[in-house]
């Protein structure tokens, strides 16, 4: 009984720390400073800056893609040919990430058959006793027959059992082919999802209207909501030259930063685009500098025999990479920046701080 | 010597606040009720309800689908075709995305030639000197010849270079040619991974066996776990008619979250479905609403020339985004959050809160 | 201005703790030990190993690859074939996924026409009665006309409207048809991001030279900088059998964890590779175990009629897996950290807590 009596003191006794006023205005003085450079720190840089007070969430994002323009090619290996979409954007689908086409060399009419290697070093040969049958050099391009056969007039070199005639890529146009690609357009449709703060959103704002969007292309400065780019633009504002770009390809980002802060009005979220080569444009560190990529087109001649079209694309790659961080105010973020902070205005109570800025303050004051 | 015994002395001192015990049975309640509150606030709902103790890590994550079904489609324009999966799914490799092709336009037997532009009001001409020769309007079809050429029995129009004959493409087909693309079925498998905590899973679960998996099909109520979706099933959860959509063709977002607690027993995380039309359906506020694109397949006739089947490809994109968080016990968050409860318990012993507190509920008691 | 005075005063007071200094040496040696120790945590554990001082970003990337290599394939029902790149690369452009091609089964010449249902329990037929013209089961190949027909000598089964012949799939070659492609090597380009940071880094480290990417090849030991992997290595490191895996496809994960302390030098940033099987190689829990496609290639005859060349396709697709998170310095989680253990500090500063300490070591101290 005098136990439990003792105990329910103890719980409802309010222990609270014996404090000293002290009447000093300079020592009033710094304490309130100090304690003001704290609620400062942490109403304007932890809150204000930093936006410590909010919960954040990743993008989850969407991107339909399709590209506008045609061109004209008249290079003499490809006779006079006329490009659209469907010809130049390698997957169709329009994606996120896709390919326009600018610089080709072709091989048409490949079949499985035997032909001469082409001349190197070590496919050279005088006699059949220089070739082995079936050795394959993984920097040949076929499965050596063992023959050693003409290439040209003068050369000699071991016959290859594989897509025949071979692909010669050693000349590349040095001007590319589609040079017109710069003035293709590509509209970009983006959808976000914060699914965290269940906001949906998209890179069409709703001002923009119908009659708008047909005719409209963006620009920093004067169209900076547009969705519709000109590829010449893009690689520009990448710091690139399209022309030189489109020789040996590339790729390049188009970067669309989602960075939202829902608290306030939702119009704040917007997009904000920028473009950036993400390839390595320095051609002394790298093996197949640019971009490019074998794919053929199969054909079935009348008597059944299959051939193909090698093509030996070069070209640019655009990725469009979404990203950003939404944040919100959260009850849990709030709580523990507020709780840190406070941690910090308890030390200034303290004697030992206070006395060390006194004398801080002192010392300086003395020397000045 | 002294000093270092001054020194020692000052290490080894405990210097603790003096304090000082009130006896009041209402100020002890109302110190250990507010005590109470703040420690319930952080029990309950910042480790509770927001899991603020846990590490949290970011979900890897792979897709690999497969459709089945096959259509035949009987409009007159396209002959009667039967439709595999070959045939519909572009790409074939059953990528996270994929896209089923419900409705089409087909332009067959295109070559590089010239012909007639398709009449607009800029490419009607009455003579040759109405067209420029290599002019190229972006909204036009191909470089104009120069030509003034008989469209029709009644109009004529600027002659161009370009796929011939060009695609008419304002007469897409009011009900989807592959409306039974409906009943296709699409297996969606999907391996997850957090690599902070070592932790792998797919969504086809180990309960889950061989036959149940050939004949089950996904419905949130009989069959939540089986990862066997019924393409009109997709559709409506996400609200939308799959007939009306399939018409222009759009994007759906089949959404896999993989939010996880992965502190108390593993079998807690599972993946969670849902759907959600992630393109603009409002048609009032878009160019080119829904979604297609061109494609080509080339053929070479026994002469050598090369032509071209045109397709226009309208149909549905559906896209799997899986997306989530894993929590699990982490000593730095933990250490955290508690320490931020702590400066908030150590508020209350302040004799100036307590104080504010009294005088608050002595307010409310005598005005009630 | 009384008033006026006594706020001022009020303001300017220094309310600081009465303190009590101990003398005692026990008591004051549990207090630092305890100080100690706590700061011992913060600085080792929070500082030094968890970073707690530090924001972080994540990842952005692309990746770019190309395969090399070339097989040949002499199984009877394809001929002597030889395989280059543009053969068994789908899709070829050389993404984030690549897919290599190691084992097919061909159904060449299709047509759209009427060919006898594959015999199975349901299309098993008698007589033209057994078979419903119009109908399609899921499971079979195409629409049934209503004909019962011969399908071997011994059989007769429902006829469809469908691709014809119809695909059989039972026949898988028990060994990879390219067993070859063991021995072909990827090159894989990736560039990173982390936009807080403004950091950019690529795979291709800049002390590695031109002549050196010429002829090295991924070792964990000897060459872990080289970004050719020679895909036998691979899923071996993977802990799975190139030649087993080849017979039914799968998808391996080349992860690339690209986790980052930027808070030092740059040089500290560099990507770790690893391998990891995704799918699931346990048979008896998965439908259509492995991974394989079907794709056409179509065709035209002389004569204008369209016939395809339908390929189920086995192999490994290949996905590259970046991720990772670079932490820097920030003041932020500085700040909370700090905050946090200085709430533990000033625990320590309480008698309560210091009492009962004292009364735990004289507890064990007595015992032992």
């Amino acid at each position: 009984m005098g136990c439990c009596h003792s105990c329910l003191h103890y719980v409802l006794d309010y222990e609270t720390p014996k404090t000293l006023v002290i009447q000093s205005k300079a020592v009033g003085f710094v304490f309130r400073f100090t304690q003001l450079l704290v609620i400062l720190y942490v109403v304007g840089y932890v809150c204000v800056v930093q936006k410590g007070y909010q919960e954040t969430d990743s993008v989850i994002s969407t991107v339909t893609t399709k590209v506008k323009g045609f061109a004209y090619s008249n290079t003499s290996d490809l006779e006079h040919r006329f490009w659209d979409v469907a010809d130049y954007v390698i997957p169709p689908q329009g994606d996120h990430s896709f390919f326009v086409l600018t610089n080709i060399i072709v091989t048409p009419n490949q079949t499985q058959s035997r032909c001469p290697e082409l001349p190197t070093p070590s496919s050279i040969c005088t006699a059949d006793c220089d070739c082995t049958e079936g050795h394959s050099d993984p920097r040949s391009n076929g499965i050596q027959t063992g023959l050693c056969v003409n290439y040209s007039d003068t050369q000699q070199t071991c016959e290859v059992l594989s897509w025949c005639p071979l692909e010669i890529d050693t000349n590349l146009p040095k001007h590319a082919m589609l040079a017109a690609a710069e003035n293709f357009t590509v509209l970009i449709k983006n959808s976000v999802t914060y699914p965290k703060f269940k906001f949906h959103r998209r890179n069409i704002m709703p001002q923009i209207n119908s009659s708008y969007l047909r005719r409209c292309e963006f620009n920093r400065i004067t169209d900076p909501d547009c969705p519709i780019f000109r590829l010449k633009h893009i690689v520009s504002e990448a710091g690139e030259d399209f022309q030189s770009m489109a020789v040996k390809g590339g790729v390049l980002g188009i970067l669309i930063d989602w960075s939202c802060d829902l608290d306030w009005w939702a119009g704040k979220c917007y997009p904000k685009y920028s473009f950036q080569r993400l390839d390595n444009k320095n051609p002394n560190n790298s093996v197949a500098p640019g971009y490019n990529f074998r794919f053929a087109r199969y054909y079935k001649t009348p008597d059944g025999e299959e051939t193909r079209t090698l093509i030996k694309g070069y070209g640019i790659r655009f990725d469009v990479i979404v990203f950003g961080t939404a944040g919100k105010f959260g009850i849990v973020p709030t709580i523990v920046n507020l709780g840190a902070a406070l941690s910090f205005l308890s030390l200034v109570n303290r004697p030992v701080t206070v006395t060390i800025l006194l004398h801080l303050i002192l010392y300086f004051s003395r020397t000045i």
